[in-house]
């Protein structure tokens, strides 16, 4: 994870400055009332993602590294923690909705005041030793890496929250709808399978713990589409009775589509003759080239298991995928911000084959280290590895995914109902 | 309830303005971000309250008297209804606090245009036929009583959305604190039972339907305490096990304290060696010749049975305040407003009893219809008749009730295990 | 409660064997397996009962009285108290049903040696002091009515036990059907009202201490049916859309009902274009004749508000039914057992006014304590005024009541949503 | 899964009565009353399990291959299904304790009425087309494994109904109690990795869908435990805090210890200084050289990391398995019956290895299907694929496992938090 040589103040600097922007600027059309709200336990209140990624500097870079640095509310720990259960006590996940205070106008000025300090810590970086140098720049990336992880959050926990109003409000009006009306027919690419190496590979740039160590696995050969499932072949399988033949379905997804009445992805919206869907523009008639999102491990096994397929696994997603990365090449994104008005994925449009910055896709690989797998030391050890059981691994990365976590490697991962995120799938399967 | 006179439109436009104005004024204090919040499923967001009882006048008055009535928003006739099951759907009561949508903003502009047509509507009062003209003042004048309801509603529950949150911000910090740190002895007041009339007496003043009809009831011969018990006599309690002890309790009173961990009033917080009680102004230690409020039923009974005594029935506590007000009096309020600071009860000084506009006195009498009972007719009905089971009645009016409240036959209820209203309690005995 | 003369030795032994006998005879039709489970958490098990009042002698009777009385088994203390909670541990409730030891035949041997020890004991009462023989003699009577009680709770329950498993097993299956298949046209029976005295006499025989004090109530003039509700007249309220009509219900009793998809009396059962009941005697269609059972006080409520009229009070039941009454009379039962084969509630047949012994009539009144009421010292006083909150008085005694508990001012209680007590009603209304 | 050849009828015959033999000695020592309850969800009745077993062949077997088969009772079919929902509806699987009826007895006669028309079905075997017969048998095998499995259920199940009663009645007392007081010290065994191939070889004997295929793995060299893990080791894991100390836990496992109050394996009690361990032979002392077992895969998995090592992999586990087994050989068990007293893992002692027939063993695998996993056609296939998310593989067999399901292939499987089971850990760790 770490990397070795010290980047130069400035462009830390700029890095910095640049995340912490993008925050701002993906709050800027919400009203307060729009920050404060908690929709589901899943989803975090607004304002509390912008104080919970300021507290994570305050607590690990500041206050460690800061001589006499001045906590800004010494209450704000129990508040805006979340995870890190050895570094105290914490506000009740499910109760963050309940918090009025601090205010909107209050968690900007603590974002300033951390701003402020660790801009000056920045600034005076070589008066540390080199050690600490690093170390500071070591933990500051990660903060850095946080804060996006929780700007794709944060679009997904603010379109929970708007979506689930019976108005419908949208986040944008102004974003572009969709892009295409027409699905290219759907091919299956060969894989040879054998033995591959998979994982992130140490010391080609940032990554988390759970990406490594890089290790062989020995695949055998299979074919996975060239493209992800679209909205129109979803119709197709809710219109064949695919929320209603138990026999699609596995066991714990028969009984929480059940139990939760689930008879279309989440988001969509049955009115009269037709199939609505909410997006961040607001609430929309579903187009049939658009990629299915918003749906469940349970519905994607379903399905593939309708079409006569399956999931691929993690690594022959990730064993093909770098079939069409040139060696070393880098995806790009295209999330919300300067230069870009995505609000959804794409649909697949000539030779796009949606492998990054559309949607995660769901894998048939449970969320398990890998061997030789090492969590960091310390509370910063808290961040991935805790998570492993009950949890299955996506893989590719989404229309709101910050471009610095479109790798290869990159393992997101969510329980098996969880349908808030931007999740679809692409069918795979074995060859004969 | 309706009284017969028909008011001047003068008067009555001047209650409108006035009863309208005192809402805008108690929210005053509050961010946009503390008018979202649902702290408890009992608790509406402080926005919800203000669209609430304008729905109320936009459903029962301007829809039905004035013609070419223009709906604000029809969707907010789902998200504002409050009970009134017969007018149509409901968004569920317990989701109140995940709507960000309408803004705090909205909800004013709400106001304004219902504000407007109203006022339209009491100006030209006098075109309207004599029954049209009398129906239109009675349901303004229940809204109006509905609307000062939710007033009192509005700062209970802004109370709770506060005093939840750890960072325990005051509502109005300016408000002032406990007035007396000494209580008189309590003294206990003799009547001799008999033959008694209780209940409103029709044509005199506004009243709910569930304050009639007047009638006789047979009471043995009793005595009451001359003053309520206070935050001293309740730590006694506490200090000699009174949360501790089974055979005090009610069965179900002692399973709700021992499920939900009860050990102390709402609001109270032990800090190493001292209480402390959050206020509107604000967390302050105990003290201990104020009431004590925010208890449950179930304590108040275990509290009556720890001291020998117990709690007097509505028609002893109705009886002897009738011996307490001249003939046609009505007691006097100091609810927050215009010329008035209050914000908790006052202790007993002087010849004060408490018998009005300090807290409202459990009673030991379940709430339900006197003989020859009848709900109003059609939706208004629903208003009181239909919470006839399972809760008991409190009596007297707190500092937080606005002054129409308070009359001597007002009937207010609860379930035995709420506590967010400013509820305490007054001892009573049999005569032996 | 307790009567002052001492009852002749051989008298109260013959109760005391009458009493346990009749418990015996009640489980004889039932294999070991019925008498293990519980089928919700309001119902015991069959071998609970067969325990539960045999610990209640050990523990306040042999245990108190017997010098160097051997207890039985320890353990049974905590798997046999019910809700002396100031007498020990207790097994939760909700899991009475996970026991399966002690097996039934154990539970027996249980029984005969506290039989035994409490003959000799009544046998050489002669020898104790005269308190101690009145003490003896005033347990031993509350012991025999309490087993007396869960005689009825044992034939509630274990109806529910077998009610509930779809093969739908007969308790009895000789036991003899309907009785009538028309009804008497209903009538109402006037009563001036004023003054009236209610509640237990006492001296006039055993009571439990929350059937006093005797007292004066002031009544209105009323009228009370001269017959219950018939399942003819509940089957109109249904097909009249009485389960679906929320403006007849209690907001309480709506949501309730509409939570559990209540929409008949329990038991009954749809099954094509008939409608069955399942009865001690197993699964028959209804028989429009017979009284309306086992609904709770929301349907009985709603029924009584469809049908322009309401429930009586407690008092109004009493005044009337003692008015049907000579002067000392005590109503005789039908209990199941020597020279009974009652198992449903009886038509009404010529003159028949149901007044005892067919079922239980839900109540307008809370469940409270009367004007100076006292409960039993010590951990006997646990055993009514503890439950005085939340519940509905109900009046009569049904089929499955035994003989000693029909008396005019017995006072059953029920939280309003049970329904699996013999329970149905009688209406009343105001006279203009 | 099938084999080849046709079994000899006899051998079938001998078979099918062993196996059914075996389930009728295990319910020997219990009263009717011990086969009714269910003591948790997971738990089924004694009785339902003798029934269910007994359901499979009837279903499976007697209605698809006998003409004109006398069904023994047709609503038998929605009791005692289990979760077969493509069969048809279920009573629902946390209802089971709620039934009475049919009483042991019946089920018992339904047993016998079964077994004649299985038995006749086979005698008569040979004049059944080949691939009838071949199916017949191919059937009759699976519902013998289903029996065995059930078996294994069975004492689980009623393990946990009597360990939950306070009485700790013993199943067995005449068992034998722990077998050693001292522990062999641990040792780890190596293995170098690389390709390895794992899962049932297809054509080697009986084996469910979910061992196959047989396919290759990459292991990286690894070492694992020459022994499980003891009671001893699992006191000092508790002394050390293990129990209280977040770093140790993954996230799930936390707040599930924390929710329930885990603090020891199931079946502890701590009673005064000492531990005390239910079994089937009743309570006793914790013996340290007995393995740990009745934990949970998140102790499991906290043990490992608090010993600085970790779960080993299924693939791990069953690669250095086969080193331990002469080709083709089976492991055998010692399951309670004829010629063995077993009712708790032995303590390794001499060479004992314990690689089967003491304990299962957690895997830090998910349970998901092998790269080319088909499962079988029709309801049949409900029996594994349906359960893959959400749960671990657990390899080896315990003390309570019939013989035929002890191979090298067996993939066992439960949720992360179940504990009922016979299940405990062995160390692993990779070589550096």
């Amino acid at each position: 994870m770490p990397h070795s040589a010290i980047e130069s103040s400035s462009a830390l600097l700029e890095h910095f400055r640049a995340t912490r922007a993008r925050s701002s600027f993906l709050v800027d059309p919400l009203a307060a009332e729009d920050m404060v709200v908690q929709s589901m336990p899943d989803v975090s209140p607004t304002k509390w993602h912008l104080a919970h990624v300021t507290w994570f500097f305050e607590t690990f870079v500041l206050r460690e590294f800061v001589q006499n640095y001045e906590v800004f509310d010494r209450q704000f720990e129990v508040l805006f923690n979340s995870y890190y259960e050895t570094v105290g006590r914490m506000h009740p996940r499910a109760e963050r909705g309940l918090l009025s205070r601090p205010t909107v106008e209050e968690v900007f000025r603590y974002r300033e005041h951390v701003d402020c300090a660790v801009e000056e810590l920045i600034a005076s970086i070589d008066r540390c030793s080199e050690a600490d140098a690093l170390e500071i720049q070591r933990r500051l990336e990660i903060g850095l890496h946080h804060e996006e992880q929780h700007q794709e959050l944060l679009l997904m926990d603010i379109k929970h929250v708007l979506g689930s109003n019976p108005l419908k409000p949208a986040y944008r009006p102004e974003l572009p709808g969709p892009d295409a009306s027409e699905t290219r027919p759907l091919r299956m690419l060969d894989h040879d399978g054998g033995l591959v190496e998979v994982g992130h590979r140490a010391g080609s740039g940032f990554s988390y713990d759970n990406e490594g160590p890089r290790h062989e696995v020995y695949l055998r050969p299979f074919r996975i589409a060239d493209r992800v499932v679209t909205s129109g072949e979803w119709l197709e399988f809710m219109d064949d009775g695919g929320y209603e033949r138990v026999d699609l379905w596995l066991a714990d997804g028969w009984s929480w589509a059940q139990n939760e009445g689930v008879r279309a992805p989440l988001y969509w919206r049955h009115d009269g003759d037709q199939h609505l869907v909410y997006s961040l523009a607001g609430e929309q008639p579903v187009d049939e080239a658009t990629p299915v999102v918003h749906i469940s491990y349970f519905e994607a096994d379903a399905f593939a298991r309708w079409a006569g397929k399956r999931l691929p696994t993690e690594f022959e997603w990730e064993a093909m995928a770098a079939t069409k990365l040139r060696s070393g090449e880098r995806p790009t994104g295209r999330m919300l911000g300067v230069g870009s008005d995505a609000c959804h994925p794409r649909s697949a449009l000539g030779s796009d084959e949606q492998w990054f910055g559309d949607l995660w896709e769901w894998t048939g690989s449970a969320y398990l280290g890998y061997p030789g797998f090492r969590p960091l030391e310390g509370s910063l050890g808290e961040y991935n590895g805790k998570f492993m059981s009950g949890q299955f691994v996506l893989r590719g990365g989404s229309c709101v995914t910050p471009n610095g976590h479109l790798r290869i490697s990159y393992r997101n991962f969510f329980y098996p109902k969880q349908r808030w995120a931007f999740a679809g799938l692409r069918l795979a399967e074995d060859t004969d």
